[in-house]
């Protein structure tokens, strides 16, 4: 039977020798596994973020894959260290500290279990800083390549104690909806909101309609503009601001060819709230 | 028969998960693909940039390298999304934006064809902006399994409508050459000319001349230094320009060991006119 | 028998094609050949950084590796093309400009030879500025295939003559040690000395101990700070400055959750300076 695909995101960056000496040991371990990297740029310490790219790129993956995500300023404390089999068949390797939001809440555990530090890389003693080698990625390799069951990286625990991050729901009325900056895409400035094309088709808005869109961040209105809701960037002259469907299917609001992240100096938490009406 | 390397260039960088999503869906089309990252920080919808980038890397693959090419600011509009067999054996997936200026004008097309929205991805219909996906990477993929056909792609365009990008030539004669920054090595700041090494030969230059370059920026003389014709970076003092031939054989500009593009705020495209003289 | 993975390290970075291009001529030379991204951001010109994550990661991968670390401002000039074998059974590929001091140092040379300039990729005669492509990668890919054999690659020289870049060593007494920030992490900032845990041992220090951490550059003191010497980051308060033992067993400093690095303006070399002591 052919090997799982392990697939690697961390917010460690290729700056420094980090993602080398864990992919070396992954190929130690067994020479034919195949690594890819999802990302090594999510930003620092977020786990909030960790768990969103979890749940942008499981599913596009093959059933089966081993995703293995390091966010994780708790390393060497006692947070758990967490291997995860979900309904849907993929295995994540993570520690239990809110990176697992989403693939609780949209994949589903099948089975949960504490990776226990017994398992550790045998050399590793003296240096109690890098899981990501030593445990998450040692592990997601000899899991791959069938040198360690799931059952034997530890004891199972209750899928309701898994560490969740609040997801507030989007609310939708005719003629409006409302909800918050969900997560930015760092790299166009668009701006993805937690409100979904379904809640826009209840609120009546169609392709072609002008809108508004209001944010308020610490109770202060910090844009309030009109603009038209379309399929695509291009729909708009460069420069203009559009709501569109993005590929996760949830409503986002961008400038056509700029960032609207830089141009309005937006962020993205709860407290990065949205309102969209009819004009 | 050993199927085709896939190698990807796109504006998306690694910041979130659209690359991971995309090469997962490369990998579940077929799980023995080989993907390779040619790069994703191709400046923000550079049409311009991502044909040179394409130039510059094909010819160093194998014969029946896939490049998949996604600078796609028109993503959901009517530009086409074109499949290209080019006459040296290589085939190129990209919006028909002007990625394919170099690669019509120096490898030659043997045949183009527009990527039908009908072999879009199934289960992508809810939203139109992410073909790198849906379209580009997921019809690579099919082709590099061999589960579809190059004919199955799409109908078949004249290669005279693939848009183009102006491409000024060099002038030459004795004592002098004139032509235009075509680009930079944003890593080293390198000022990267269209004036070729022949050029320089037409022009009666030799290493070691000393020679000035003169740039022109919007009319008005933006840099005007004598600097040695070079063969290596090392042949100069630390942080001293020199006029070197580059690794595609073009006329180039640097300081050695800085950044002559930091350093004296220079550009690249048309306006950045570059004139070179015996001193 | 297995062909010997090929594991590259520059400071290209990937915002033009020199790297799409060099694993394209790899991948020309035999296929089969597989490559990792070690990493592509080595400071620009850094070859105490390139030696460093060699000695970083080299360890962590199979034995028989072949490494390719391209940090070469002295391309084109005559400074020594070298391969390496260690004794623990790698190949390093670079050039001899200090690259190799923490391989001499710490993996020790088996044996080391000059690449020879007529073992250059055939079409590459034109340009002398890219080695990395033309005679680093391309040979590095030709020993991997077994195309051409480690003394075939060019005539052998005395170990003792490997370029070497100077590494003062920490000095510890009872109470104290000293040494100097020898590395920076630069993506969270922490400070990695050249002090071993087995210095602080000799010391007498323990985790848990409170200590003063005094950093000096250029005769100036530029940092004295109480700080605890911990297991974890997680051992102190978010934003609060720590001692612990880094990941390769050396002393290193950091903030929890945020940058020392940038928090203080620190740097690394010897003339960075490091002393600490019992509170």
């Amino acid at each position: 039977m052919e090997k799982p695909i392990l697939v690697f995101q961390t917010d460690f960056t290729y700056k420094e020798g980090a993602v080398s000496a864990m992919y070396g040991v992954v190929k130690s371990v067994d020479r034919s596994l195949e690594i890819f990297t999802g990302s090594h740029e999510i930003p620092h310490f977020d786990a909030w973020s960790a768990s969103y790219r979890l749940w942008q790129t499981v599913r596009f993956w093959p059933k089966g894959t081993i995703f293995v995500s390091v966010v994780d300023p708790g390393v060497g404390t006692d947070r758990r260290a967490a291997a995860v089999k979900t309904k849907d068949g993929y295995i994540i390797i993570t520690p239990d500290n809110g990176s697992l939001t989403h693939i609780v809440k949209f994949h589903g555990i099948e089975e949960v279990r504490m990776i226990d530090y017994a398992n550790r890389r045998p050399t590793s003693e003296g240096s109690a800083v890098f899981d990501g080698r030593d445990l998450f990625g040692y592990n997601a390799a000899r899991l791959a390549a069938g040198q360690i069951s799931f059952e034997e990286l530890g004891p199972e625990y209750p899928a309701e104690e898994i560490v969740m991050i609040p997801m507030p729901k989007a609310h939708s009325e005719e003629g409006m909806v409302s909800g918050y900056f969900e997560i930015v895409d760092p790299n166009f400035g668009n701006m993805w909101s937690n409100i979904l094309a379904e809640d826009f088709e209840h609120a009546g808005f169609e392709y072609g309609d002008e809108l508004v869109l209001k944010v308020e961040h610490e109770g202060k209105t910090v844009l309030e503009k009109a603009m038209p809701y379309c399929k695509a960037f291009g729909d708009v002259k460069k420069g203009d601001p559009l709501l569109y469907t993005n590929e996760l299917l949830h409503v986002s609001a961008a400038l056509s060819e700029g960032s609207m992240l830089e141009e309005y100096k937006l962020g993205f938490g709860p407290d990065w709230k949205v309102e969209i009406r009819r004009k």
